[in-house]
């Protein structure tokens, strides 16, 4: 029977995070993955068509805009974004947070822009 | 399209829970679940035959006892238990802990025991 390697600290995790935007994934439970970003600034406003993304701040406060509105996040803070929603995540300053979201979830949506990377484990 | 009722403050859920080793389901990606419990003393030995089950502690100190080995968990560390693998929470002092887990996942696995609860939504 398969056993992790190792116990994942997220501090260390996010250490070894260079570059912003750009989600790694350290556990996956079922078809589901947790990632671990850092984000600094503004993102592209993106819809996940089939995928729910929990967004769970680590440090810093994040700023998830939608279309009708928008909620702030802090350290400790989640919220959910359904499926089918228009987002925007801000980040004033350097921002350390954890997406829960299904495999194969794409960072910018169903759309293929630029700021479009494969995430991949860390 | 549905829209998240409110942010979830970590700190705020976990001191609405009462009992000890009764996770409370906070959030669902997909079918993924995202759970919250308080545990104390040693928890029953399980194993999930299909669902990965992975630990994350938000506060104290969390051992993890396996039939070859053990390992701890601090605070911002976690671990995945994959399926099949028999296992057993042991937390000396009070510890609060994020399940990510299948929804539909039983606290003590394969086994109905007294300290079996169908975990609800807070």
């Amino acid at each position: 029977m398969e056993r992790s390697a190792a116990v994942l600290d997220l501090t260390e995790c996010f250490e070894r995070i260079d570059e912003l935007w750009s989600p790694k994934i350290v556990a996956q439970v079922g078809d589901t993955q947790v990632k671990l970003a850092k984000v600094q600034g503004s993102f592209d406003w993106h819809a996940h068509e089939r995928e729910d993304e929990l967004f769970l701040v680590h440090s810093g406060r994040l700023k998830l805009e939608f279309r009708d509105g928008e909620v702030w996040l802090g350290p400790g803070q989640m919220y959910r974004v359904p499926a089918g929603v228009e987002h925007r995540p801000v980040a004033p300053d350097e921002v350390r947070l954890m997406l829960i979201e299904p495999a194969g979830t794409r960072n910018t949506g169903d759309r293929l822009t630029e700021r479009t990377v494969e995430a991949e484990w860390m």
